[in-house]
């Protein structure tokens, strides 16, 4: 026992659901704790690693936490192996392989794992993609909440390609490759059964042949990310501040469906910030937009693929603006935390 | 709502902690939803899997749910280091890169916080392997208990070596590389305040330069594991299954600590099945089984390294048995379930 006055309570005392929701919050905890421990050049931050001495492969994990399990669209099944597929593809990477580590809660209905697991090895399958090894805890009730999986995957690189966060370019033109803000809003109106949900579905899906199409523009692709926690504001953030230029983004070239819009509109969020599953963003120079959009655009995942935006020659190193739709301009922020917790 | 009579219950209804003890329970569980997902060769469950496409590296994922965080001996973040580093190992492979994914509940002290990244990234440094990407996940209060760990980790195969749980062979004697039950022991021990931890410390510590330490003896290293969950016994009972052999030990010849055989006198525990965070069995052919031992004993780790007994010409294949001091035989069985839950 101490007689001494407490110490004040700061904000930052204890973890905040904030802390892992992709934007500022993560990145001061990221800065602080986390990135001390990771070893090599850290100065943009990646989706994937190169893994030392193979400079071919890359290496990406993640968990999956997402509430409720299952979701128009998906399942955490399918979800953890499309987010780490896309996760290496953003490196430009093809999958190799995936490991899979399971934590589930005791009492868990052995049909809901049956359904989680067979809807991961359905989604390994259609992507082409050995899993090739697994972990399985089981704790105690309310020591997890119902079933978490960590996928890891490992990629090897097309020889051509190499984007990086930290490679966008002045003249840059900014695709993205189809429609944003459907799967945080179709998780968060399951979870809270607001009604949307028969409406929207999420767009959980890998992305690695939109980059395999891609890939013959080779050093031309510059900058890829897909938009998941955090949204499309984060990882045009992201880029931006790592390559050191400004971004230009047109509000009405943005696609967002009319019931993303709704939801939205509905829950006071911005479509921007909202994480999504199957889309990607790609930073490409100039002479080669065109080919580009027709290469995204020639594959399903891409057909929707549009021209958003591009990196002014002159603007604030890190700042992204949108135009919008009555021709003002305002700035994007990076999100500072968590506005939908366990989307993903 | 339905007036159909419920369906009976089974036990099998919904996972039990048993399901993740790595014993019968796990195995069943494995084979009848897991493994069916897993891609490629699964006649052997080894720790840790060939890289397809690149047969010289190795993959391997762990997660870690222990309870508490901090024991003597350690703590989630070096264990978790530890394991995945250990699980390579047993396939005869040097740790080349760990990716790390933290599951956080909101709420978590950052000191606390610190303690295990710090302890984490010590760990990796001291065994030179670095960690080369991570993800981080907060979830709600209640969501999962305040932190779990999962660690994947790539390999680079020593050339000479090819250990596998499916090669031991007749006439292989059995080593063991340090005494047992000391993790399981600490950490149950520390977490119900049983007192014996003042007296015990876990031996989590990686076990990479002891295979280092047995490669000149090449392909003589026909086995290699690292007992943690289900300790000794099931790491016996998986070699004897996969590899189609029997396999006796001498109870005289296993060393147990004083404190360890206390602790699990008072709780009714067999410290065969307790599991171990630094210590390996290695299946080696007789003409080889002295310089391994030498090998063995050359390290710090390994100092205590002893001959337990041996893979018998003639035998039950599958069997493990046990010579007791009294000179009674006894069948080691692979535990069923879990006896001590949320040991890593």
């Amino acid at each position: 026992m101490t007689l001494a006055c407490p110490t004040p309570h700061h904000e930052n005392d204890v973890v905040l659901l904030g802390h892992g929701a992709g934007g500022r919050l993560t990145a001061e905890l990221l800065d602080a704790l986390v990135l001390p421990v990771l070893d090599g050049q850290h100065g943009a931050l990646e989706d994937a690693a190169l893994l030392p001495g193979h400079p071919d492969l890359v290496i990406s994990t993640d968990s999956f936490v997402v509430s409720p399990l299952f979701f128009p669209g998906g399942d955490i099944g399918s979800l953890a192996v499309h987010g780490t597929i896309n996760d290496l593809a953003m490196r430009g990477a093809r999958p190799i392989a995936l490991s899979v580590s399971l934590i589930i809660e005791e009492g868990l209905p052995l049909a809901e794992l049956r359904r989680v697991v067979e809807a991961l090895g359905k989604a390994a399958r259609e992507a082409e993609v050995p899993v090739v090894t697994g972990d399985t805890k089981v704790v105690g009730r309310g020591a997890v909440d119902r079933i978490f999986v960590n996928t890891t995957g490992v990629g090897q690189r097309h020889l051509a390609l190499r984007p990086s966060a930290a490679l966008a370019r002045p003249g840059d033109a900014v695709l993205l490759s189809g429609p944003i803000g459907l799967h945080g809003t179709t998780v968060l109106s399951t979870r809270e059964g607001l009604g949307f949900e028969s409406d929207i579905t999420s767009d959980s899906r890998p992305l690695h042949h939109l980059v395999d199409a891609l890939a013959p523009l080779g050093e031309h692709v510059h900058s890829l990310r897909d938009p998941t926690r955090g949204g499309l504001a984060a990882a045009l953030n992201e880029i931006a501040r790592d390559s050191h230029v400004a971004v230009d983004i047109d509000e009405s070239a943005v696609p967002v469906p009319r019931a993303v819009a709704a939801a939205c509109d509905l829950l006071g969020l911005d479509p921007l910030v909202v994480a999504n599953e199957g889309c990607l963003v790609a930073f490409v120079a100039p002479a080669a937009a065109d080919d580009a959009l027709v290469a995204l655009r020639s594959l399903s995942e891409g057909r929707e693929a549009v021209r958003i935006g591009e990196v002014p020659s002159s603007g604030a190193a890190g700042r992204v603006t949108l135009r919008t739709l009555v021709g003002a301009r305002r700035v994007v922020e990076m999100p500072l935390g968590e506005q939908l917790p366990r989307i993903c």
